[in-house]
């Protein structure tokens, strides 16, 4: 691709699908002298076209999260057909990030304001009651590997209360600032310039399940809403694991909800275990759109 | 546990059973300067008894080769109980590797000498027709990603060829003093001096199946033998890679074999498809010694 002839055409909007190992990124967003999935994705997309679009991610993902299928939009004005651009990037990218589809979406798509609803997933490698922990080595990565043995019934009705329209703030990330931004880069809008912010978010559906992977047996947690506050799915798994393991009632997880503090909740379970699984958005976002060459 | 008091002791010999991922180390041999997985279980044991005792694999793995179930022997003075060592070794290991038993073995068990039978695992992701291949980021540490779509049948087909004794000195590393030392160390003897040892071996089984393992669906070559000669089971794969792919007839694997000639076989499967599964012993080797307190 020619940069020169590629800046006399209209830009088009990109949606991307991408899977990544967080392992050994600082994170989503683009930093200063450390890997982030931002900047890589920037620097390959500017290697292949000669264009430096900086990507916007359906949300941000922390250092150490994981995820199946992301989403990411920007602007080329590059007239590279679509699957020559998802094989260039899989090409350039390191392997721990994939490409798993670069589509051609309507103008103006925007990948974080446009997101109807996410889904997230939480693994957890619970310890065997006589040998304790011990993880697998394949696993470690993507596994909360951890030292209780967890009381699964109780952890799905502490799950049960998050469901439905709720103020997570509870399970926000206590850094205000932190919060503040978070709240406004997931929503797309600011809400107001007070420390406190609502952080109102409808779940629907919010789900332990019991996986076999290599022989080992992992709990999972889906839980899928219109939005999540920073650190709200780990600060959710956090909290369930005190249920699980009994140093919390299942019972008092809806007073944590409405105590509306931080503080009242539970610690946040480690990056590790968390994927995000997929992103939705309404289904013409990625018509084919008129020919622009 | 204080090496004064345990060098007074009679050493007794240990048995370890062990998991670990060999994407960042160099093998398993110690070697200056990089890290190993037999360098660094030594230097756990001597953070932990204070001896130092060079633990001895069932085999050596190369750089980037996984195990589910190493063997590894050596001897200690310390009285420490087994499942002491077991958790002591867990926490002081890098999270790569797991110890998954520690017992005390007879006086004198070796993990190599002693091996009657190993099994190994080699993983491949195949291509897909219209998509090629895209690996997921969290299976690119364990499978090889096969630009092509492999016909599984002919493959099978060129399996059953290695089952039974031969000569498998056409699947043996090139590197003529590679191969002498390995197949020296593999059984545990050395059969004369001359530059072309034999590497003759008795494989039991060799058998491919297919897995889905996270909505991916992968080829999985098992294969077990009473010993396997240096690259062996990667020289094997690669070379029904070749089959799988058109390159090369099923029907023209036997006179592989015959030839006797590393240049007549394939090229070597990557080694991060490659897992050993297990090492079989005779029962006896672990039963409880008399107390040497």
């Amino acid at each position: 691709m020619n940069a020169a002839t590629s800046t006399e055409r209209r830009p088009r909007t990109w949606k991307l699908t991408l899977s990544y190992d967080g392992t050994d990124f600082h994170g989503w967003q683009v930093q200063p002298g450390v890997p982030t999935i931002q900047g890589t994705l920037l620097e390959a997309l500017q290697r292949i076209t000669g264009e430096a679009p900086l990507p916007q991610g359906s949300g941000r993902t922390d250092a150490g999260v994981h995820a199946l299928a992301q989403v990411a939009s920007f602007e080329l004005r590059a007239a590279i057909p679509e699957d020559n651009l998802r094989r260039a990037l899989n090409r350039t990218l390191p392997e721990a990030i994939r490409v798993l589809a670069a589509e051609v979406a309507r103008d103006g798509f925007h990948a974080r304001h446009d997101a109807r609803a996410k889904t997230y997933e939480y693994r957890i490698l619970q310890s065997q009651k006589k040998a304790g922990v011990v993880c697998p080595p394949f696993m470690a990565r993507y596994v909360y590997a951890c030292p209780w043995t967890l009381n699964v019934d109780a952890m799905q009705r502490a799950a049960d209360s998050f469901r439905g329209e709720h103020d997570f703030v509870s399970f926000a990330a206590a850094d205000p600032d932190l919060a503040t931004r978070e709240d406004a880069a997931s929503t797309g809008r600011l809400w107001g310039t007070a420390t406190r912010l609502p952080a109102i978010r409808t779940i629907f559906k919010s789900h332990w399940d019991r996986q076999t992977c290599e022989a080992s047996e992992l709990l999972v947690y889906r839980v899928r809403g219109n939005g999540f506050v920073h650190h709200m799915v780990r600060n959710l798994v956090g909290t369930m694991v005190e249920v699980g393991r009994g140093a919390l009632e299942a019972d008092a997880v809806p007073a944590i909800l409405n105590a509306r503090n931080r503080a009242a909740a539970g610690p946040t379970a480690p990056a590790r275990g968390l994927f995000l699984l997929s992103v939705e958005y309404d289904a013409e976002e990625t018509a084919a759109p008129v020919a622009t060459a």
